[in-house]
């Protein structure tokens, strides 16, 4: 393995594997034979060939950010991590036509800062984006806080390079904007969760970076209120809403965790942070007060507080990123990311609270979530002193409950997070048999022999022949 | 065959097959062992389903407005073509969440008017959207002139329900903004051509409507300038461009043949029309009339015109519009759909005009297109005079020469009008091993009996093993 990606970029030890093995949340820890890490397309290449020929199972990983399970092996162990960690440089920003190309280690970050050097915009934005990288990005199909305004991953991506699992290279880079020669390859490769190949390369969709930003913290009495409200947000921000995202109000006392000088704002049981941007002269502050002053009127609002400053904008945001933090502090936890047709949120959320309350009293949800997009990441927090594993044995009902709630309204049980491990038999279970036959066709036309991220996406006992 | 749609769907004498023979171009005739024409999307899989019996090749045709030979087989003749027109039902407008479902026979237009009848907007925007098909406008992931606010077909889509080679439904309507549930299996049949599949249904984004419009026709002394003022542009509107589309002055005249009356605005070399657009109270006219203050005074636009009215704005797009259907009552002619990185359409225009005027005197350029996606129309009359079949053989060296300019440049041969049966072989002879392996792999494993659409996108004679 050495001779693939030399002496550096391979780790057998367990101390040295350590790192690569466990994933974000703390919830699961894999296994793996070793931990290479190539640092070019070539060693990639190499690595690929080399596992081919040895039978082995491969598993790309990215930042290892993920909460599915996606990038660390907790099933079979015995299969080798491809670590991209090395292929870590930019290769193009070309503000002209709006295009910047990285290597698929590229931690998310670093795209960002490299696109804004050229006074544009390269709009993925996550939690994680400080440590996740671009390449499982685009192979987990990202969402996050600006799918509103910029779509996913996949409407951001223009090409991909992916070393297929024989080991050649497939490179779909162009630059161009419009390209209708046949079937679209590299959207097979987005979302697929490393499954039919490894993605050693990116080429991003920049836009013009925004030069105006306005923010505001709402109060409102319900979320059939907040969904309403979105709606005619839509309509009057002239599709220029970048964020609207929605915090239950119980959620608060989480970002407390973080920093207990944050409070909120307003006092309603639901909050709603909306974002207005624009990369030109456009008086997104009038847009936003004369709307929300109509929308106070009319009592669809009750609480709302514009952001006088940027600072008071990173206030409002310290409140939906801390819950996150907060709930991680928090332990084990059931965590969800739903998504349903964005008129429907306010039921799911309803539905979710009424089993919670009555078949396990005591755990407590939090509901927030990306409601612009009809996604809701429904977790809930077990009581406290409940052992962890009884913790997650009911955990593990709760997870089924919800996810049958989200079936019943023709929901997805993965808004944006992926399948990966941890939902893929709960996935492959609410398959339609003859979706269930394509996939497997894809995956055996791609990867006959199995060897791609084994077990992610496509159960290993359900679908092994 | 009328087991399957009944008598009223089934045509198989000469007269009542015309239509469905001939495309929209007049460039090219097909044939057909017979038309059938499904009311249900049970009688498609009926159909399906006895062509595979019978071992007969399908092709699946929308509206025949294609340009590429897509929908018809002038090639074998021996297949069974399958119109979708009588499946035309709108299924669903759900302007709560911006959707819209449709049959996959459905007028573009009906489309439009459904959603706009919702106060709502369905942007894909071509010239044949009177009379081409949702389902083909799918099929071939159409474009058009609002791509560059809004995406090709491909990102307008949000579900697709197709009749698989083997006669199964795949039925991928969700409602869902939000969905990363694996592989996105609709993105396998947007832009296949008909080679994978029938589509049948559609679910569409909607998008608010637009409530006001600013549209401006300029002159502009080179392509080099539009281009540099099309980089402006997308900043100081703030993303809010709708079109963004060059014309090369010496197009006017072909307008000129479907109305005497229309006169250019503008005396320059070139041309562009700018559009912007809003759904809410954005006041677009002072962003648009601010822009080209500073442009002019830059010098980079040297005359300007802003429409005082709707019945103006109408009259700029006359010009857009009739450039095309003039291009047509000249008869045949050498007709291109380029795509290079925005930044080289100067380049691809200055070669392709020297080329022409070098190697084919007599014969007279026509660059117009979507500027703003690096797609360039960039189309050549054949000399007053010439015959047609010597016109033919000679276009076909010209079409040649100006695919060699593009692929020099990066470019594609297809921005938006797809493969078909016309540049399959130059198609298939500039793919890299590797892609042409997976598509081979693709349609091996989606339609293993090669019955969907034989010769479209994947050459007949190169591909049959």
């Amino acid at each position: 393995m050495e001779g693939a990606v030399g002496q550096s970029g391979v780790a057998i030890d367990t101390a040295g594997m350590a790192k690569y093995l466990g994933d974000w949340s703390g919830d699961h820890r894999g296994g793996a034979l070793a931990v290479l890490k190539p640092a070019s397309v070539a060693e990639v290449q190499a690595v690929v060939r080399l596992c081919g020929a040895l039978g082995l199972g491969i598993i790309p990983q990215g930042g290892n950010t993920g909460l599915v399970a996606g990038a660390i092996d907790i099933e079979t162990r015995g299969a080798v991590i491809v670590s991209l960690e090395r292929l870590n440089a930019i290769r193009l920003v070309d503000a002209d036509n709006f295009v910047l190309q990285a290597d698929a280690g590229c931690i998310l970050q670093t795209v960002k800062d490299a696109a804004e050097a050229h006074d544009c915009l390269f709009p993925l934005a996550l939690g994680a984006q400080g440590s996740c990288q671009i390449g499982g990005n685009a192979a987990s199909n990202a969402g996050g806080i600006n799918v509103l305004r910029y779509g996913m991953a996949r409407d951001l991506i223009l090409g991909l390079e992916v070393v297929l699992p024989d080991g050649e290279l497939w490179s779909g880079f162009s630059g161009l904007r419009k390209d209708n020669r046949g079937y679209d390859l590299k959207q097979l490769f987005i979302g697929s969760e490393g499954t039919l190949g490894i993605i050693t390369g990116v080429e991003l969709k920049l836009f013009p970076k925004p030069i105006r930003v306005e923010t505001a913290y709402l109060g409102l009495a319900s979320f059939e209120a907040a969904i309403a409200l979105f709606r005619q947000a839509r309509r009057a921000s002239a599709d220029l809403m970048s964020a609207f995202e929605i915090i239950g109000s119980e959620c608060i006392e989480l970002a407390r965790l973080i920093d207990a000088d944050i409070s909120s704002p307003v006092e309603a049981p639901v909050h709603v942070l909306i974002e207005l941007s624009a990369s030109a002269a456009v008086e997104l502050r009038t847009l936003l007060v004369d709307f929300l002053a109509g929308a106070m009127e009319s009592g669809l609002v009750t609480e709302a507080v514009l952001a006088e400053s940027s600072a008071q904008a990173r206030s409002f945001w310290a409140i939906r990123e801390g819950l996150v933090e907060g709930q991680a502090k928090r332990g084990y936890h059931v965590r969800t990311d739903l998504a349903v047709r964005i008129s429907d949120v306010p039921a799911l959320v309803d539905q979710a609270r009424r089993f919670v309350g009555l078949d396990h009293p005591g755990w407590l949800p939090q509901a927030y979530g990306h409601a612009g997009d009809g996604n809701i990441h429904f977790n809930v927090l077990p009581p406290a002193g409940l052992a962890e594993s009884e913790a997650r044995a009911q955990g593990a009902d709760i997870t089924g409950g919800l996810y049958r709630i989200a079936d019943a309204l023709g929901g997805s049980i993965s808004a944006e997070h992926g399948i990966g491990r941890t939902r893929n038999r709960a996935f492959w279970a609410g398959l339609a048999p003859t979706h269930r036959r394509l996939v497997t066709a894809l995956k055996d036309a791609l990867d006959p022999q199995g060897l791609m991220n084994p077990g992610c996406l496509l159960p290993l006992t359900e679908t092994s022949s």
